[in-house]
């Protein structure tokens, strides 16, 4: 084959790609998908796994078909992996291709099944969007959990050092410590364990109630305040762009004075002229 | 009866209809509506039961001429149509005069008369701006759900292909598994469902703890930032109608800078003039 | 007595009113009457009760003065019952000296006692202000509540309607089947009430999830948003005053452009008056 | 030893203080005597208490010689006291050279151990921003909290009043009223506690109603609307520093209106300069 050649498929492929009717039917096979997923775990299916199996190979096939053909569709091959949710695709249709012989790798096999459900987001694009604004508020939110995680060790140390004897099954040691603190952060039947240390430590209550100040209160609220940050900013970003709300208003004020300058300058040339004029005269 | 008889007699309508005594008494008879509808309710009405159908009765034929009147107000019929409250108001009304002949339209019947109170909400203009922002919020929310729904599906797929041996109730299949996510989402005993299946599977607290993670953190969050970001437009909004806030004072400043574009034109055209004077003096 | 004697008295009873140490003597009397109500419901303090007994008279008694004090300091007695904070201070005051003849006036009397602490708030300045700032929010609150009570109340009515069979406890009449549905916002063992009635209704999960949806997430969020602007308003009010922030930024841009016209203005008169001395000359 | 001497060395001191390495070190030290902690809760290590025992000195040893260089580092030893964290980190060091004696100096000795970890939220400089903005919000958050501790203690006197006789486990004295209270703003088994009560006062229920109206509702989304107006502004502010966002704008619009006003005053001096000269002629 020659290069021109390649050239014409590759254009063809790329006007597939990008061609509506085809973005549809990706985005119909992968709900199709899930509702295949979804239909394995009910028992009534049972007796149609044969058909089940078939539909599964056949989306499989599918899937393959679609990656080649957005693969193809890049000028180069390695560009396609420069884009994270084309790693993610391929992982996900390459994984199903692993041959199943062991009841680890079948259920293994079954999980990525599963997420490809998860693909959905990368075609649509609000929900790219969403997503979008989900990974810029992840690394301030990293900082959040940190420092959450800080507090929660210390607890978890503390709780483990002086309840252990009361409920082993509650504080034996610092990580089953923590996953009760996370039990109480989340309101959780959180006063009949505060009751059975206070009949040991009577004072316990301020352990338990600092605790739900400093994590039901303090984390949440940080979380929501950065969430509502990124969501306003993104929200205010798009009004600008439509040239509407207080940015653009902004940016108008700012074109306006800018001219006004522009004007001003003009006026000083024309008077220093004339003052020159008159000077001559 | 001739046309310009039915102008005369429309327009008497119309005047009915916007009069602040009529409205008050329609807001009247629907607060005794739901006042009869709850009444029902209870056992100690039983030997009224004649009284409260004569009641019920009575509303529904106030009802009818009061949408007749509506209706009747209108230049043309299908005018009366064009709003999304009036569709709402006519559905209650006529779905009221079906027969009750059976168990089942009998049922229907009474949660149609149920639903009346919800004319409340079209008629006080406070609640409807209320219905105004929430109905505006809808479309983002649909795709935070939409988003949501997806890691539900996920979560709740892989549940019930993990978890569905150690409990069938909680993981039967995967509707069953959502609907138990959504308990876990809202922090319903779900410690109870994990540590049942942290016998079998030690490490299934990170699929617990991350689910609450995307759930009672991300979602709720998304859909906190989504209604104060409606709320604070319409607030914002209102403001500048009202000449007072931020908005209010960009548009001022706005209009300033305009006018002193217009001055500066002006003196640069006087000044203009000065100089042509001078050359010709 | 002659009017001039008690104009100077009034004067004394003002300067005394607005003086800092009576301030602070009247808070540490509210501080100790709370911590006398508190001592109260201990039961090692019955073998002192008539020391108790004594302080509850002291107290009551300084409250008196104190009451005289700042009416006798208004010009006019009338004056004294235009603030609310000074007729809620009078109703909690006299309301302590009616005489406690039955067991009824007793917890009348002993509710009153409690309600003095409440004091506190009116003198305080920064509670003051958390005080306004909620009654400044509760206006559109109370829309809020009214949306969400129809909501609930329409709820009610259906699940009184459908449930009733099911389980009379929480579903018996409207009204205890909207405390049902108040304990089902706030997650409160929803679940184990909603298997109960999905044993009947397989489909009622639609119920109790449509309503979690909107009470938990629309009625929460609309009243965060409400308290946050209001809140938002109050800071930024405040900021203004401090001449600090974007609203003080743009009071400060508004009186220069404001000045820029005068200066135009000027600039304009002066060449007009130029134009005018070269056409005469 | 000299004064130029000690110069020397306090150079070199400040120098390794600062140094990127050395921070790394300690950042690794302080993460491992984290674990070290963590390791002894575990039953599983009891074998090896004697190398733990060794860690810990050696643990302790290397924080002396750390605050040793960081207090040799600054030009006067009280310098090294007056920033908070480093008293902090004093008594910490400090405190684990107690000797341990008895059972009681035992358990503050592990629990300075454990308070150790903290010294990372004063090493890492993003979480002592997130540590900051905490303590900005402390004061308003203190108000609000004595509002609220004014409402639990009303609502606990009136509840130990009337329903000490109903349950004295949960309502016995004010101190366990409010607990209980707190319990029931976390909605933990609140409906359980009402049920009780309402059996008795079958009106109780508005007690527990306008209490979770209160608490949950206000409490809550005033704290929330705290954080978050800190969040914003400190948000707002690095905008500003980095030159992006509205404030930056609105600063700029002010330069520009400035610089306006400046070549305004210089046109208007240079045409009272031209009308001079034309008086002259």
């Amino acid at each position: 084959m020659e290069r021109a050649d390649y050239r014409v498929w590759q254009d063809k492929f790329e006007r597939l790609r990008s061609n509506k009717v085809f973005e549809t039917v990706v985005i119909a096979i992968i709900l199709f998908s899930a509702l295949v997923i979804g239909a394995k775990t009910y028992d009534e299916v049972v007796p149609y796994s044969g058909l089940i199996d078939v539909l599964d190979y056949a989306i499989t096939l599918f899937f393959i078909v679609e990656l080649t053909i957005r693969i193809a569709a890049e000028r180069r091959f390695r560009d396609f992996f420069k884009n994270g949710w084309n790693i993610f695709d391929f992982i996900i249709v390459v994984g199903s291709l692993i041959p199943v012989d062991s009841a680890e790798s079948m259920l293994l096999a079954r999980l990525l099944r599963i997420f490809r459900v998860l693909r959905l987001v990368s075609i649509v694009p609000e929900l790219r969007v969403l997503m979008g604004a989900f990974l810029k508020a992840l690394p301030k939110m990293a900082y959040v959990a940190l420092f959450m995680f800080i507090i929660f060790y210390i607890y978890g140390a503390a709780g483990s050092l002086f309840f252990r004897e009361v409920n082993p099954f509650y504080w034996e040691n610092v990580a089953v410590a923590m996953l009760t603190l996370f039990r109480i952060a989340t309101f959780e039947s959180w006063t009949s364990i505060m009751y059975e240390t206070m009949e040991v430590y009577p004072l316990s209550w301020i352990y338990y109630l600092s605790f739900i100040f400093f994590s039901a209160f303090i984390f949440l609220n940080m979380m929501i305040g950065i969430v509502l940050d990124v969501m306003q900013k993104e929200s205010s970003a798009f009004d600008k762009e439509q040239g509407v709300g207080e940015s653009a208003d902004l940016d108008a004020i700012k074109d306006h004075v800018a001219g006004l300058h522009e004007k001003m300058d003009h006026l000083t040339a024309h008077i220093n002229q004339l003052t020159e004029q008159q000077r001559k005269s």
